[in-house]
């Protein structure tokens, strides 16, 4: 399998990045090594597995390139002997998880766009690329899950991310172009969500019908 | 991939149900449209997309037809706009459920039919594809499984609607008559537990040996 | 597809444990018969539905084989009409997890060698194979994941004894003394951990910079 070089690279970018925030939660439930290589891994890897398998990949990514599992053992090392010189893991784990989403996210739409997939499955690929990862992360290490966080834009920056990313593809800009746009756009929606407080309205029940 | 319009009807009826409770659970939890459109549409996909991964169909359904994504993300906006209409949301959501259920069942004993897999693997993939969407939605959502709530006939409807199906099958009636069984077994045995109580004996623990 | 005769053996062994276990589970969360079998059945195949499914198999062992369901839902039947002679399910469970784990972890490693991968995907389909059934056991029927329980090895059994199988293979000393090198090393690092307390040291933050 041949891939883009750029959207390899964000295939390691994005599994580097993912390992480190499911080491902090390995670290937050006080796991042993082993329990931080695991969380890690399956954090990384998640999301670009799900992914694989639902376009059909002749092999799911890692299999392909097993030093990608390599990367994510070795970060959940560093996260190990390291996460304590940190004031908050929480804060730490919340702008890693920025980063991780914004490289996630492209790498995602990249393979679907490689694939020519139509336009509403490439948007999906990059949302469930950039999302599950940090859900299983979430479900298993028994976190609130980022992902639905009340109030959070998350979802909403993957699905921004993603859209650029395919208007600029059909107005063929190309490729390369469209993925870091991207990556930008998630980026400043998810960031500008973190710490400007930006949301979207949540639903709200209103006055029932009668009390 | 041709399918049998009667299967295809199936899986947009199913999909659009299921993603009206994946929506309603996203009420109750408050969240933003991007989440609910992400509720609804993994609950409208999950049991199908796990069904065409395990029979390893050519695609995964909605791969192969994306305009029922689209038919997920509408059912979420309208619930989004008119969710407080309705007294008690989650009574609405165990009644639709039943239905996406009793839709679901038979979509996914059509699609292994077809693909002319053993009676035991029909039974197991109407009873997934009728289930995991649903359980997905709870445990992301933080709901008791509905699946397996104490008590409940849900597992027992849906696999009593799929050995009819199969039962039927191989009497060779045909296999749209089969498949409209397998939908109303579903249902009648689904809606008995939940409006007149039906259920089977829970496991109880016997008095022990000794203390 | 032509399996290598221990390595099927392997299969159902793990299918029947882990179907023991999951019922049990299901006795603990009160379900009634089909829910048993529910979690019998997912039990028993979800680690080597992961492992078939991202290894790209043919078909997943249990399509392949469908006697194996079989065998999950009769175990889950023994375990409803006995599970109450038992003083302790819980400690009943910890151990035939003990066993399960030391077939499964085997099992996965057999297929992922007879498909000529990597070390390192060998490695994982291991680890993989022994321990998502049992993951999503847990996260479904609301326990506790073993797999990551602090202070627990688990995880490291799993590793240790598909590492060893790695090594065993590398070293061309044949499959089968591989393999049960593999179970044996698995088995005695998670039962020493369950009876004798042994464990990894697990993070724990040491004296932040300041305060």
């Amino acid at each position: 399998m041949t891939l883009d070089p750029l959207v390899a690279a964000l295939d390691y970018g994005s599994v580097l990045i993912f390992a480190l925030t499911g080491a902090l939660v390995a670290s937050r439930a006080q796991l042993d090594p082993v329990g931080f290589i695991f969380m890690a891994a399956m954090t990384a890897v998640g999301g670009g597995t799900l992914r694989d398998l639902i376009l059909g990949q002749p092999q799911v990514f890692w299999v392909a390139r097993p030093s990608l599992v390599v990367v994510a053992a070795g970060a959940a090392m560093v996260v190990f002997w390291t996460a304590h010189l940190f004031e908050s893991r929480y804060r730490l784990l919340l702008w890693l998880d920025v980063f991780a989403l914004s490289v996630a996210v492209p790498a995602g739409v990249g393979v679907a766009l490689e694939g020519g997939f139509s336009p509403i499955i490439v948007v999906i690929m990059g949302v469930v690329t950039g999302t599950f990862g940090g859900l299983m992360r979430d479900v298993v290490g028994n976190e609130v899950p980022l992902v639905l966080k009340q109030g959070e834009i998350y979802l909403t920056a993957a699905f921004g991310g993603a859209l650029t990313a395919v208007t600029l593809a059909g107005l063929e800009v190309g490729q390369a172009w469209a993925l870091m746009a991207c990556g930008l756009v998630t980026f400043i929606l998810r960031a500008g969500g973190l710490a400007r407080g930006w949301r979207l309205p949540v639903y709200r029940p209103r006055p029932p019908r009668n009390r």
